[in-house]
C-alpha cells in the first residue's frame, strides 16, 4: 500500500500544485504516494458554510471552529499521523521527515484566519510542527513543504543522483560547495585539489569545507554536531561499556 | 512602483502555483506585487539546452553549470537583492522578511539536481537562504515560501485581522492558544478567564500561555526572548546612559 496524504484545507484547489511536477508529481502519478484535499468548508455551518468565529476574550481575526474542524478530520481519521502547520509547532527536521515518511502517511491540517481552537488539536492529539520561524497566509505552502521533503525518501522515488544530497545533512552538517565545468570561469578557477584526482584529498577537503560552514553559518548546527560526535566518540572508545 | 518578484527555475509551470490564491494570490491580481518565472533552461547550452554538469572532485548527481546561470541572472538583474534557497542558507527569519518586503522585491534562484555551481553564487553576491532544516526535491517550494511570507507584509495585502498575528511572534515568542464558540465542545470548555471580560487578566493569560508554549517547545526562541527582554530592561533602567 502507498504512502498517503490527506490535506484539510479551505484551498483543496491549491494542491496538487507544484507537488504534481518534478520529482513528486512523477512519483504521484506512477502511485508511490497518493494525495486527496479535503475542503473543511465541507463541513461548515450554516447556509454560508461558516468554518470560523470571533476569538473568545477578544482580539482581531478569526478562529476555526472545533466543531467544524474536528468533522473534517473525522471523515479521514485513520491510523495515519495527524499534523497541524503552525508556526507555533516544533520544528520540521530531517528525522521527523525520515519517521514520517517511514509511516502509512499523514493527514495534515492546514490553518487560516487566526488560527483554530485549541481543542480539537488536543481532543485529536495533533502534532504542532512548523517549518520555520516565519509568518505565512496559510498552513497549505508549508504542508507542500512537508510533503515533498518525505515524498523524495520513498522507497524508488529518488534516483541514486538526488539521494547523495541527503547524506552530508543527515551528518547535521551543511553541505561543502560544487563545482562543475567549465574549471575557470571569468577568472574564477575550481579548487585545484578538486581537479587532483586524489580521492583521500577530496573528500578531506569536502568534510572540512562543510565543518567551515555549518561553523559560519549555524553555530546551532554546529553546537549539536560538536556534541554528537563528542557522544558517538565516548560511547565506542575502547573499554567502554 | 509595486514589489518585484522574479523567479529563476527550471519549472516555470510550477508558479504562481499556491501563490495565485487566496491573499498572496488576491495581492497579485490587483497588482500589489507582480511576479515573473523564467525558466533556466532557456539559457542552457546546445541542442539539448543543457544546464548541468558532472561535478567536479566526483560525486553522484549533477551540478548547474555557472555560465548557464549567470546568463539567466544577467537577464533580470537590477538592484533587487538575489537570493539562492538552499539548506546551507542562512535560516529564513520573520526579521528577513520583513526587510525583504520593505525593499523593491527579490529575485530568487531555485536550484534542482545536487546544487549550483558555487562561482556564479559568489560572482553574482547572493544570499543564501533557508527555510528549514529539512531536504527539498528543489527551491521552487522554497520560494514559494519566502515569497508568501514577504506579500502578506505589504502595504495594504492584509487586512487587520491577520496584522494581529504578527504582534506575538515578532515579540520573539509563539503564539498563545485561540477559542472559539461553541464554549463547551465535547466536554471540553474554554478557559475561564478567556469569557471573564477583564481585559488586563485577559492579556496576562494570553502573555504567560505564550510564555510557556516558548518555553516548553522552543528553549532557542526562549534562551533568546529572554536575553533580548534583559537587553531592554538594561537599556531603559533609570539612570543608564
Amino acid at each position: 500500500m502507498s504512502w498517503r496524504a490527506s490535506v484539510l484545507t479551505l484551498f483543496p484547489g491549491a494542491f496538487p500544485g507544484p507537488l504534481g511536477q518534478s520529482l513528486a508529481g512523477r512519483a504521484l502519478e506512477r502511485g508511490a504516494w497518493s494525495l486527496e484535499a479535503r475542503d473543511i468548508r465541507a463541513h461548515g455551518l450554516g447556509r454560508h458554510r461558516s468554518v470560523d468565529d470571533t476569538p473568545f476574550g477578544g482580539g482581531a481575526g478569526m478562529v476555526m471552529r472545533p466543531d467544524v474542524v474536528d468533522a473534517a478530520l473525522a471523515e479521514i481519521a485513520d491510523d495515519r499521523p495527524g499534523i497541524f502547520l503552525t508556526p507555533r509547532g516544533a520544528p520540521l527536521t530531517q528525522d521527523l521527515v525520515r519517521d514520517l515518511a517511514a509511516g502509512p502517511g499523514v493527514m495534515l491540517l492546514c490553518g487560516r484566519y487566526e488560527g483554530i481552537d485549541q481543542r480539537v488539536i488536543e481532543a485529536r492529539g495533533l502534532r504542532e510542527v512548523s517549518i520555520g520561524d516565519y509568518v505565512l497566509s496559510g498552513g497549505e505552502l508549508a504542508a507542500m513543504v512537508l510533503l515533498d521533503a518525505c515524498v523524495r525518501l520513498l522507497p524508488g522515488v529518488m534516483g541514486a543522483a538526488e539521494s547523495a544530497e541527503e547524506e552530508s545533512f543527515s551528518a547535521g552538517l551543511l553541505e561543502y560547495p560544487h563545482y562543475t565545468r567549465p574549471a575557470e570561469w571569468q577568472g574564477r578557477a575550481v579548487p585545484d585539489v578538486l581537479l587532483s584526482g586524489n580521492h583521500g584529498e577530496i573528500a578531506a577537503w569536502r568534510r572540512a569545507e562543510a565543518e567551515r560552514i555549518t561553523r559560519e553559518r549555524r553555530p546551532d548546527l554546529w553546537a549539536a554536531h560538536r556534541s554528537d560526535m563528542h557522544g558517538r566518540a565516548v560511547a565506542t572508545a575502547p573499554g567502554a561499556p
